[in-house]
């Protein structure tokens, strides 16, 4: 009974968090293969109170694999996801080296969880980016015309690496992970530079956007800073609408969103902060009010965990998604 | 020879960079009275090489001022300034108290010096609005519709006790300054909650942009975050222009701007950061883009000293532009 689980990158932060959130999400697992780079082999890790050891990642890793979460970069996604298929496994990829294909749908569970139809490939979104569509969707039905994001990204998105680099750079020790000091500065550039003056983590929110709320010319645009905090993203979201709107109206569609809490109480000092969501898997929205500077403007502000929320969570939710579809078929059967 | 300074608010975080820069600009200084609360009466401050000491600020305090910097809140200089004024003191002000005053100008030297005419006193506006409008100003020609404002403030733009509240919670303490854990999260609420769902900081920058700016129409919105940097503010800056615009032209025009750096080259990594600006006066202006969002909408970040170039070396700029142009008497000549 249930399924042959494969994670891919198991020793990696967005890895070891997909197999917290296996067990605490209770995904059926019959058989779990723990695969990473030759470096992690013969390591082990604890999975339902048993041990497990670290396998090297090679091509025939995926025989009798039912689902494997690929938790990796997309180097190695394009390397490995073909094997991975023809050992008939289906595969949530976090990289995001297939999340524009057109035959790969891009998906958050709460969206668009029957985007589904087949093919054996899924891709897990933008960890930034879930936790602005989430919201989104449920206002999106004003018209939405124009979004505008300006993040504020914790260490953890960059990794394991990105961790330790902040950490480092508090004992006075720039590791070089970060071109700048972490510990001191705002850094605004994520990726790599890219078409019209943007880097490659703000056109992934701006393509990722459109797909996964099917508004393939929606206007978006992004400005993506790291910041100095351990975990959690925050994001303030500018969204302009066709439509008018009731303020009050609007935090309720968001506050019905699921997987979406609304801490939104400014007088009494409420909005979201990383602590809320540290660990969870909401997108916690607060200082919802109207852009003063458009018509049918709003401004938001969002936390999340980008770990679990923009990754591990969500990759799992998809899993479970499809198999209460009963759209992935257990070999074990 | 030269002017009696008063700085009042000696021993602040903004008060010791008054007096850091008022020594490396030159300006004029006959006798210097450096004026506190009760608290560091009697304690001493180095000035030009020589030990000052700092006195109980009072009613009598101003007697034979020529300028006062007033590097208090807005509560003393409600209750101080007045006495400035009555012995003739011309008092630049750092509080937000006076800043909407229809008889007060809000000054920036670099956009309107002129605007003084009179009246003894002269604000100065908040810090992460002054390295906004610096950029703008160069570029209000093609038109300004729109100005959406993001920000990235450090802690030192809330005093010494911000700066020592990120030094206690990276030691696993928790001094309370802040209502949250301020070294593992970003706060988005700097001020009370104000109309609209706005805080007091981002109506400060509402109105300050506008005023400035000699704008009174021009729509504004402003998100303002506190993030874990010591030193040095950031903010994202969406403007739209009623005129096309062609983007290098729009990155020539903010580099001849008076005060501004342009700090831009995405391909090679370079952007402003806080490192740069630390200690000086310059605003570093980069990521500047069209914004992908809108008609004639661009994108900039810019970064600045809060401290200085947001705070003290603009009110001394502000004092050596009144005595070039000969509006302030000096009572020793």
């Amino acid at each position: 009974m249930g399924y042959n689980i494969a994670v891919v990158g198991a020793t990696g932060l967005v890895g070891r968090t997909a197999l917290k959130v296996i067990e605490q999400f209770g995904l059926p697992v019959c058989n779990l293969k723990l695969l990473a780079s030759e470096r992690s082999e013969g390591s082990t890790i604890m999975f339902s109170g048993r041990e497990y050891l670290v396998k090297r990642l090679n091509e025939n890793s995926f025989d009798g694999v039912d689902i494997a979460f690929f938790c990796v970069n997309s180097e190695l996604s394009e390397k490995y996801l073909p094997f991975a298929r023809r050992a008939g496994a289906v595969v949530i990829d976090n990289s995001s080296r297939w999340r524009m294909d057109r035959n790969v749908p891009l998906i958050v569970p709460e969206i668009n969880a029957s985007a589904y139809s087949g093919g054996g490939v899924i891709a897990n979104p933008n960890c930034v980016t879930i936790q602005c569509v989430l919201p989104l969707n449920a206002i999106k039905k004003y018209g939405l015309k124009r979004v505008c994001y300006t993040t504020y990204q914790a260490v953890s998105g960059s990794g394991q690496k990105g961790v330790n680099a902040l950490k480092h750079a508090l004992n006075g020790q720039n590791d070089g992970f970060y071109p700048q000091d972490i510990s001191k500065t705002c850094v605004p550039m994520i990726g790599d530079a890219e078409n019209m003056g943007y880097t490659g983590e703000e056109w992934k929110m701006i393509n990722e956007t459109r797909k996964i709320l099917g508004a393939e010319h929606l206007r978006v645009s992004a400005t993506c800073v790291r910041v100095p905090t351990p975990n959690c993203h925050a994001v303030c979201v500018t969204a302009e609408f066709e439509k008018t709107f009731d303020i009050d109206a609007v935090k309720m569609d968001i506050a019905t969103q699921q997987g979406v809490m609304v801490v939104d109480d400014l007088e009494n000092g409420i909005y979201p902060v990383g602590n809320m969501a540290d660990g969870n898997d909401n997108v916690y929205v607060g200082r919802i009010r109207r852009d003063l500077s458009c018509e049918n403007g709003l401004l938001f502000y969002c936390v999340a965990d980008n770990l679990r929320r923009g990754a591990a969570s969500n990759a799992v939710k998809i899993a479970m998604a499809l198999i209460n579809q009963g759209k992935i078929d257990s070999k074990n059967d």
